[in-house]
């Protein structure tokens, strides 16, 4: 990898990651990526069917240094699917603010969206299956996998886990006011951003 | 269509939303499914790409009767793939509360997840553009579009707009406290859900 396009803490762009527009929007930069995919409760996972038609699926996940992690069933679509190797796309997007703009052109959303494109793999070995497993757990709180019984070998084999290597991946997002045009400026509209947070209570 | 197999009130099951298991969280009853994209902030879109790999990407939709338009730019990927009577797949997820079970197999989460999929139309008619670009902006807040400057002509010939019919549709959802084997009732784990909430404060 040269280390001009793409340091160790960059994610090299290549053509499915670059964007025909907004391109001020897209960032590559690995810590950011990471704290989106980190902090979104689900993402979504696409895969084309064997009619040749494209499936969308939520799931849980969780990222383990350079691995993304998604938690499916054997009996699932998701694991029916699932051989060496079979191209997926992920994202996870959280939304910060919904956008008041002047002019309906200028209406828009604060988000934080990754994309993330990849050859799938069918987790077997059994190590890598528990500390994933287990990395899953404590996703829904700190140490959550000692505070629980683990699971038995019936229960993990019931559980599908697919590993997305994440080295083709783009961060979009979009912060701050609304844009407006010159010429709008005066109009007599409000402007502004309605904030959206999302909170968990109760974690145990 | 049968009233026996889909009344009006319902979607008939495909092979598609026709889940391999947990049969018990899926439903075909359109006004939960409604509910749940109208709620929903966003969506993911999927599509196949020209290389035959899968696309997933956020955008944001407004439902209009039986029918679900996301917006996109003619510039954006979505926009570009965008042809007569493309096969896309769509969900929306919203997420309700992180389930802590005493064992790491009941781990769960509480959500509604709606998944489409339809062959896109490219929406070209402008009157049914105007409108939906309408009910686009007054997602944001009732009324929203009468209190901002409605599309100049570039601007409508700037942004692209899908139709997605809505026939083929499933709702997958979950809610209620953890589910314990009858074994683990005495271990001494704590259990229950942590309620996920998303607010939006200051719309305009």
């Amino acid at each position: 990898m040269s280390t001009i396009e793409s340091p160790a803490d960059h994610f090299a762009p290549t053509e499915r990651t670059t964007p025909n527009r907004a391109k001020e929007r897209v960032s590559y930069e690995k810590a950011e990526a990471y704290r989106v995919l980190d902090e979104a409760l689900h993402c979504d996972f696409a895969f084309v069917g064997r009619d040749g038609a494209p499936r969308v699926l939520p799931t849980f996940h969780v990222r383990v240094d350079d691995t993304l992690y998604l938690h499916g069933s054997t009996g699932s679509s998701m694991g029916m699917g699932a051989r060496e190797g079979f191209a997926v796309s992920v994202t996870a997007t959280i939304v910060d603010g919904l956008v008041f703009s002047k002019s309906w052109f200028h209406h828009s959303m604060n988000y934080r969206s990754v994309v993330v494109h990849a050859q799938a793999r069918l987790v077997t070995d059994p190590d890598e299956r528990w500390s994933a497993f287990r990395a899953l757990i404590d996703r829904f709180s700190e140490g959550r996998s000692d505070r629980s019984r683990a699971a038995s070998s019936k229960e993990n084999a019931a559980s599908a886990l697919l590993a997305i290597p994440l080295a083709e991946v783009s961060l979009k997002q979009r912060a701050g006011g609304p844009n407006e045009d010159p010429a709008d400026e005066d109009l007599p509209y409000e402007n502004g951003v309605a904030e959206v947070v999302t909170t968990v209570t109760g974690r145990l």
